[in-house]
């Protein structure tokens, strides 16, 4: 059953409001709450006793949405999902993922989910994923979410992910990566924000394998009060390819962030750059925003939205 | 005695023809070739056993320079000297280091230098060093150099390091770390260049403790070959200052180039920026020093040249 407490979470991280157009899956403190499949994607629960499903994509489905949600409402909840994406040639699909928790009481609520996917020739997939918690009033429980994304990338493909801590997430542990073939390209868009005395790292791994494989990654990260923020974004050039990693932090309070990339050159005709910055909000920008007649605490909270925008 | 050779190698590594004005101290293979103290300038042997000599530098001393090359001329040598400069409030002076090594047969000849600066407040020093190696005519000896440079800037000092591997040096590790107090400013300028099968490895840790530090760090470095290069460049703010690392290195043959640094905030009026970049040498740039009438290789020298200046 979906509460209204669900209800605002499946809002919060997979922009649902209703029953979703299209193939779904939502799971619910680890049970199966709704699945649909369509004529071209199919969703099958896992047959290998391991927790999560099959999504498999017909070659040539185009212009469809698939949306597998995952909202938690207990309390000491672990779950550990593997979710496989088989997306043929020729599609040109998106995936909305996204895991919210509403702790409802004062222990540790888990979800660790890895995601692989299989992508075709030719084939476009974007693909999202939000990541939010909240404490029931009153309550402590922790909520942690580790997320794991594979993603083999195949000929003239291309994958935008866009991947999002909204907030509430007291632990988080980010792994992704990609193997890029010949004249793929991937963009990776993720913005944190981590607040109280939060943890968040970051390890990201992108691996350009073929000829004219391209890869970007625009990381922007919010770190307030006590929070910890790791990013180690790593763009490895095995042909001729074009990478770029660029970081962007706002640090506040008490917070410390820590920026670690590395682009390998491992063949003369890549050509591989990063850029990274940590700063707190700029004095002059907070200034024009007071003097338009916002509070500070508001010229700060506009300035944030618009840099994880 | 210094032969043709040594003058040569003297030259190539710091600047020297005939004898240095000022403070100085030549090292040849593991002894003292020469020494001079002077008025402000005083260098004398280690007595706690160790290889290697201390730099005292009387507060006020301006506008002198002092030279400590090392040069080694025998094959199969290896040596760990430590070199400890102790520079006083107020000065002004320019150090010249710098290691040579003509390897007159087919063993290793190696040298492991241990540089560490003690700077007191208000300085300005000037310190630079340049690596080299060659094979005599028909040999095959590895050039090993090892060097460590740890500095304690005081408050207000200034120092510019500029470290250069020009070429023949078939393995090194670079370990270069900077404490930065009050309104100090570090600007470290590395240049390194790697050809056959060569290693080269640079770590270097700046700590910008107090408030108002402010480091830079230009790294810029062409492999060639089948060499291989590792950068690990951290640059970590301990209070409101600024710091900026810039890497850009041209890759060329089948080379590897590794870039990884490493900036963190612990302090919300930490300024840290970091941009890197690895590519080959740009077709157009070629083409244009082309059609001025160069060679492909005199344009690409031309190009290596200017970028290594």
């Amino acid at each position: 059953m979906i509460t209204d407490i669900d209800a605002k979470l499946l809002e919060k991280i997979a922009d649902l409001t209703g029953k979703p157009v299209g193939a779904f899956n939502i799971r619910k403190d680890s049970g199966c709450e709704a699945r649909q499949s369509t004529e071209h994607i199919e969703i099958t629960p896992k047959t290998d006793g391991k927790q999560g499903i099959d999504i498999r994509i017909k070659p040539g489905t185009k212009g469809e949405q698939c949306h597998i949600p995952v909202i938690i409402s207990k309390t000491g909840l672990s779950e550990l999902v593997y979710n496989d994406f088989y997306v043929g040639d020729d599609c040109d699909v998106e995936i909305v993922a996204g895991c919210g928790i509403h702790n409802s009481g004062c222990n540790e609520s888990r979800h660790d989910g890895v995601h692989t996917f299989y992508i075709g020739k030719n084939s476009r997939v974007r693909y999202s994923e939000k990541h939010y918690g909240e404490d029931a009033p009153g309550e402590t429980g922790r909520n942690v979410m580790n997320p794991q994304t594979i993603v083999h990338l195949g000929e003239n493909s291309t994958m935008q992910m866009d991947t999002v801590q909204i907030r509430g997430i007291d632990s988080t542990k980010r792994d992704t990566r990609f193997y890029c073939d010949k004249g793929s390209e991937v963009v990776v868009t993720e913005r944190l924000l981590t607040h109280g005395s939060q943890e968040a790292e970051s390890d990201m791994h992108i691996e350009l394998n073929g000829e004219d494989a391209k890869g970007r990654v625009i990381s922007r990260s919010v770190a307030q009060d006590d929070s910890r923020q790791v990013f180690h974004p790593v763009m490895v050039g095995n042909s001729q390819c074009f990478g770029h990693v660029q970081c962007d932090s706002i640090i506040m309070g008490h917070a410390h962030i820590e920026s670690i990339p590395a682009i390998t050159a491992n063949c003369p005709d890549a050509q591989l750059i990063h850029e990274a910055a940590i700063g707190k909000i700029a004095g002059d920008q907070l200034l024009k925003l007071e003097t338009l007649g916002l509070t500070p605490e508001e010229a700060e909270e506009t300035i944030l939205k618009g840099f994880l925008a």
